[in-house]
């Protein structure tokens, strides 16, 4: 159903103009009123929910002519589980705090001035992302509530879906008297959209990707907007020579087996030389009991067999069951492993002894560094944020799990009584 | 004084290099630890202010015989004066507290974790900037107490004295016992040298241009990592209908004679048409004693004669002794206009209206929003950051004046007890 479009340049630039417009209006929009619109647009998906489905079982139809995989077409689904998911995600945005406005550090200063900060958001937000329909109300809704315009890219395989998805969104936000630029979808599914969208700093505030490696690195090298992203997720468990072996044991295999095509799984575990006889042998029959596949370094080869790790394996984010190990002799050779291999997402650290977790804490540089607890965890809901938008292994702006707050900026607010430099 | 570096690409990789290694350092860096090499840096600008002041006479000479104009001959002088508020600077930095391993929002979640941030450096700092000297010590001061490698890229025409600079900083790192690498200085004067620093992202996490807008626009096109930056400052005084006329000629006056180059200063003057009659005519008998130059719309020259202002006046920049003045129906116009031309950087409004300066503070995006103040407060110092190393228009990561937190990052830090997700 791809839209024909003549002009890609004339037709993004056109929609990042009514964005820009439209994030003016949703700067001082009343908490209230975004939060009317959240509730409306989750009453208009279950109203819809029919129209929704045949919208999708057209995508679904056109997917198995191209010969998408069943996970992929498990993934461009729309089933009622699916929407009754989204409306209740609408619901639980609406519920959060509004970000907006919030005003913090206030303090008086000696010249007389009043100096504190004002949090406001970014103001256009366009997110690029593939086949998951349901992402198209999750941004949208994680938008609106932070007061930012959105507009989204889906990927060509939903678009009979996310034009249906838009249409509900659309008629909520009218009804909330809201502008329908708030939430705009891209109607073409010409590759050329996406150059055009993330060139255009003067209607575009920041881009964020959400999809394979692929996708995210070309877009960053394309951008002249900022770009909140994450690429790999090479996640390490190092079990340190004061660990307590349950819980080495316990955390270990969670990070492991809880789910693999995650980005917060554990790709590689570093176990202290001194504890491997006692915790390796056990750990790896569990491992391999529930089908993992291991690979090690010559030392822990020496504890138990294994298929050996080659260089490339402690740089790989396999997302399967398979899992590196590699003995190392202590704390500092864990986070010598962890500086040059790590991409930077989570690491954990198992020990009871303080002032080694106390040096894992500070000098690991990674958006989450953990103790005594699962990689698993690195997530927006687990952290208790309410939402996520995606995680940040960059260290500007935003920097782990990206919730509301990763989507607003603070400008300094001065209250005076005619009060003047001297 | 140019070294002779026949390949500029390895001589840059080479540095970064090491300036990576010694950001791993410095992360972990005792506050004491970083606090005595700031002292100690202080000290040796002082016993070496001979030294300095004849390295120093040799770019100035240079400089002459090169055609330099006398207020660049001036910000390149190290005075005594200049060299003792040096001093100053590091000690007043070393007095400021350490922001990195602060941890702030730790909480308990429901699945047993606790969870929060920690405040972390960015890594290495990238700062290129023009003729004054005194920035590689202020920009070496902040980074280092922030935990940051530095790699300082100052103006040709300021190569002996930073040469003579550099010497004194790493004697005092080596004294208190940092990695020399913690703060360097590029010893080629290549353009080349900026090229490579500004497109190695494996080595350099953040680069702050310092100098004109056509260095900094030059930079940011280039740049392959973040850039903490502000072009223009074309700040505006909005007087409301609500005004206290007194507290409006005041501040008006202020925001555009304290100081007419800088970045802060009032650039266009907006006036509520039901006030211009009242106040407009012994402003400008103010501003024309004082010397500025008026250029008025066709309203504002219905009150008072003066050169007309064209649409460019909206859009300039003066930085100098001239000042545009507008006629706006109300708050809203204000605004509008403000939208349009203001470069974002600092708007203030004259009002005794609650209302209207809560819709003012809330909806004009500037990175400094003020009420009954002058625009000349918005800098770090008058902000109470305790230093600044710039001013932030963009929106992401730090929004106007930037002070140590704008040189670090927070990643989140998480406890458990062998805590595993269910």
């Amino acid at each position: 159903m791809t839209q024909q479009i003549s002009d890609i340049k004339q037709y993004m630039q056109q929609l990042g103009q009514q964005a820009r417009g439209a994030s003016r209006q949703l700067t001082v929009a009343p908490t209230k009123q975004k939060n009317d619109a959240l509730l409306k647009i989750a009453t208009a998906l279950e109203t819809n929910a029919d129209t929704l489905k045949s919208e999708n079982a057209k995508d679904l139809e056109q997917g198995k002519a191209n010969g998408l995989e069943s996970a992929m077409l498990d993934r461009l689904a729309l089933t009622d589980k699916v929407i009754a998911g989204m409306a209740e995600g609408l619901r639980q945005i609406a519920a959060l705090n509004d970000p907006i406005g919030e005003i913090s550090d206030m303090n008086y200063l000696p010249s007389g001035i009043q100096v504190g900060k004002m949090r406001v958001p970014l103001g256009v937000v366009g997110i690029i992302y593939e086949s998951r329909p349901n992402v198209t109300i999750d941004a949208a809704a994680l938008c609106l509530k932070s007061g930012n315009a959105a507009l989204l890219r889906g990927g060509s395989e939903a678009a009979y879906s996310n034009r249906a998805l838009a249409k509900c969104i659309q008629g909520a936000l009218r009804d909330a008297g809201l502008p329908e630029a708030s939430v705009q979808v891209v109607e073409t599914t010409d590759r050329a959209a996406v150059g055009e969208m993330i060139a255009m700093p003067e209607f575009v505030d920041v881009i964020i990707p959400r999809g394979g490696k692929g996708l995210i690195e070309r877009i960053s090298q394309g951008a002249k907007v900022p770009v909140i992203k994450h690429l790999d997720g090479i996640c390490h468990v190092y079990i340190d020579t004061d660990a307590d072996a349950d819980k080495a044991v316990k955390v270990a295999f969670n990070a492991k087996t809880h789910r693999y095509g995650v980005c917060n799984a554990m790709e590689t575990l570093l176990v202290a030389e001194s504890r491997a006889a006692e915790i390796l042998p056990g750990l790896a029959k569990m491992f391999v009991e529930k089908g993992v596949e291991l690979r090690g370094c010559e030392k822990t080869r020496g504890f138990v067999d294994m298929a050996p790790a080659t260089e490339s394996d402690w740089a790989t984010e396999y997302l399967d069951a398979i899992l590196s190990i590699r003995v190392v002799q202590d704390v500092e050779e864990a986070m010598d492993h962890i500086a040059q291999y790590s991409s930077g997402h989570t690491e954990s650290i198992i020990t009871e002894n303080l002032t080694t977790s106390r040096r894992f804490l500070a000098q690991v540089d990674s958006s989450s560094v953990m103790v005594n607890a699962s990689t698993r965890f690195a997530d927006g809901f687990e952290y208790g944020l309410g939402a996520e938008i995606g995680i940040s292994t960059d260290k500007f702006h935003a920097r782990g799990p990206v919730g509301l707050e990763g989507l607003t900026s603070q400008k300094y607010i001065v209250l005076g009584d005619g009060t003047i430099r001297e």
